[in-house]
């Protein structure tokens, strides 16, 4: 090593662990411009969730460290090579994806703060501000959280054993990549930025998937990684925008038709790929029924909750009775996925619509039973909007164990949305 | 990477497998010293058998890059650092190991010339000269073909595929050290320079064995890395000696003596548990049978052919019969080696003696099943002394199938030595 690069890394006071404003999702960008435009006002608060309530992430990470983590992404700013690919990159077929007033805003953004408070072995962590802000919080956040306590785990092990652990880990992904490259026809994508075991271990897993799959590969969802790795930035749209339009909902009717304005302005801005629809927030086969007809002409659905197989077969089955030809329809699954419910969902259903995956913490977190005690599993950890200009923020999806909100409200979504008795699924990550 | 690197390794022709005249077992300079002493003038031929002639090495490895190799060895000296370590460490306990004379000579050491040709599928390598001299050249020429055969088989695969590849690798060996922390009591050294897959995999290995195993581990056979690691450089005398003694034998008793001169020049030279009995040679029951009493006073013996536990077995019996307790004495296996078959005979004989393993091929070279159509396996690649002072050598051992010499001499070695039949043993390394 060179001394120049040593001295270079003795400046580091820490090990900063998201170093871009652009190692986040590609949809926070999508979305960001979107609410930049269509809600510039309104005022959210985002919250910290530890759905693994087993894993005491207050003992695990020192409370200095995950501060000092935090300080250092509210000191980055969108640098010039990534403001001139954003500027300058094709994004779903489409130059000039993000518009001019969007990245001069974009240019100048720094983070707003964060309010940090240990509550028993738990950490309280929220953001409050502009949604257009905050929201940029949700990715940095969760993957300062996973890799904080991945480094915790890992910070007693010997070098050889962290040899070796890397070296399963890697041969595990190698091994899931070789059973997916005989699967004829997928296309799949990494969504595995939030929860990653680590920034260098998810740009590793991406270069895997390059080099093993070829175009069946088809993108990150990681700008960063999309940049260096000269792949597409993968993603559409979230369920923030659905729960936070309706939060601001000023009456039950109005409540019943945010889900539908959130497709409508997204309708305004884009088309082909990215009109993809998120059917989940209060009940996928609701959402769908009480569609506008527009909607049945949208280029797919993303499957995120509940049982993948039971909500594509209910959207092939809309499409149909909306008079579409499923096999002109994009199915996207990304919920919880790993290598044999990814084989099993293609063998189902790539004969009826376009198949395709965003495979996510099983894809840049596998660590599962490889220390002893486990210590490296993945967890169930998310940030969400939980409030928009003071009213609570509400999610029930397909499956009652990913239900959020206060019960009061979830009783009166659930009464609005007209969802009946749903499936408990277990969430694992 | 800096500039200057860059800069240097461009100016590398080839990449060199063999770096210094050191990276060679530490017995070839025991062996070394001691022919300087009492064989100085001594003619030898030494020859390279592939056993394993499925393997085609000639059309494996070009015959340009095979000759670039052994001229680079032929460019190597001893450097001022490598003979500070020779003349000032301490080996097997004993400060100036080698003698001044000997350090001298080997300072201005340059290895002879050699003789390359194909022969069908095979090389036909040979090397010719004074004992002291061509017998430093068995170790490295077998490091180079057996890298250069690494090399071809590797020279396809893609960079994610070597990723993999050593991942598998790296778990395997650390699984294997795993296994051998389990056993209480454990001594064991590598012994696997000749037919490692690389030097940087054995220096990996030895690494692995520090970390994993700690006293456990007693050092290594290759002297470049007992240097740089800091740990012991193990090992005591080999067949060439009893071979080449044999072969200048003037008639059959002088024949029927020659191991035990042998033995007689090293028990002057040596004392410790450097007096290590290589009984095999010439069939392992009637050497001991017929040997004199003071080598029943030595501090152990080596198997190396055979049935290890039978063989063992014959040792044990032998030194009770001389009078002499056995849990005084050493028994160190070095046949073939690996976990399972280092586990079974520690657990037989740790209580009846002094246990200890030199584990060789499949601690340094075991990449079986790890490429398709398994192009990694190691194979039974031998050096030996074929000829002195123009007359052929002959190895017996305790298996036939490790045999060598004309048929003639074989039957006559046979008959002076008391060989009776003997139990075939398949060579796989």
């Amino acid at each position: 090593m060179d001394i120049a690069t040593r001295v270079y890394n003795h400046k580091w006071k820490i090990d900063p662990i998201v170093r871009s404003l652009i190692d986040t999702d590609f949809y926070k960008l999508l979305m960001c411009q979107s609410v930049f435009r269509n809600r510039p006002d309104t005022h959210v608060r985002f919250s910290l969730i530890n759905r693994t309530t087993s894993i005491p992430l207050a003992d695990l990470i020192d409370e200095g460290e995950l501060r000092e983590q935090l300080d250092h992404i509210r000191s980055l700013r969108l640098s010039r090579g990534e403001s001139t690919w954003l500027r300058g990159n094709t994004f779903y077929g489409k130059r000039q994806m993000f518009r001019s007033d969007f990245m001069e805003w974009f240019e100048g953004l720094r983070l707003p703060p964060y309010h940090l408070e240990r509550r028993g072995d738990q950490y309280e962590l929220t953001f409050e501000g502009l949604w257009h802000e905050v929201m940029l919080w949700e990715i940095p956040a969760l993957a300062v959280l996973m890799e904080l306590r991945s480094r915790a785990v890992i910070n007693d092990m010997r070098r050889f054993e962290l040899q070796i652990l890397y070296a399963r880990a890697m041969t595990r992904v190698w091994e899931k990549i070789e059973k997916l490259r005989a699967i004829d026809g997928l296309g799949i994508a990494d969504f595995g930025t939030r929860r990653r075991h680590s920034f260098l271990w998810q740009d590793w897993c991406a270069q895997a998937m390059i080099e093993g799959l070829g175009p069946a590969f088809t993108g990150t969802s990681n700008c960063l990684i999309a940049m260096r790795r000269e792949v597409e930035a993968i993603g559409t749209n979230a369920h923030e925008l659905p729960m936070v339009y309706s939060a601001l909902a000023e009456s039950d009717e109005a409540l019943a038709q945010a889900p539908y304005d959130v497709m409508s302005d997204w309708h305004e801005e884009h088309d082909g790929n990215l009109r993809i629809i998120l059917p989940d927030t209060y009940g996928t086969k609701g959402f769908l029924d009480r569609a506008p007809d527009w909607l049945a002409g949208w280029t797919g659905i993303r499957i995120d909750s509940g049982d993948p197989a039971k909500a594509a077969q209910i959207a092939l089955d809309w499409w149909r009775a909306r008079g579409e030809d499923p096999l002109e329809k994009r199915i996207i699954f990304s919920d919880g996925l790993d290598v044999d419910s990814i084989a099993a969902l293609h063998r189902q259903f790539a004969g009826q619509a376009m198949i395709s995956f965003g495979w996510g913490t099983l894809l840049t977190n596998d660590f599962r039973d490889l220390v002893p005690g486990n210590g490296l599993a993945p967890f169930s950890l998310v940030c969400k909007a939980v409030a928009a200009n003071g009213r609570p923020t509400v999610k029930l999806s397909d499956n009652p164990e990913k239900a959020m909100g206060p019960a009061g409200e979830i009783a009166r979504y659930k009464r609005v949305f007209q969802v009946g008795d749903q499936e408990k699924i277990d969430v694992v990550v």
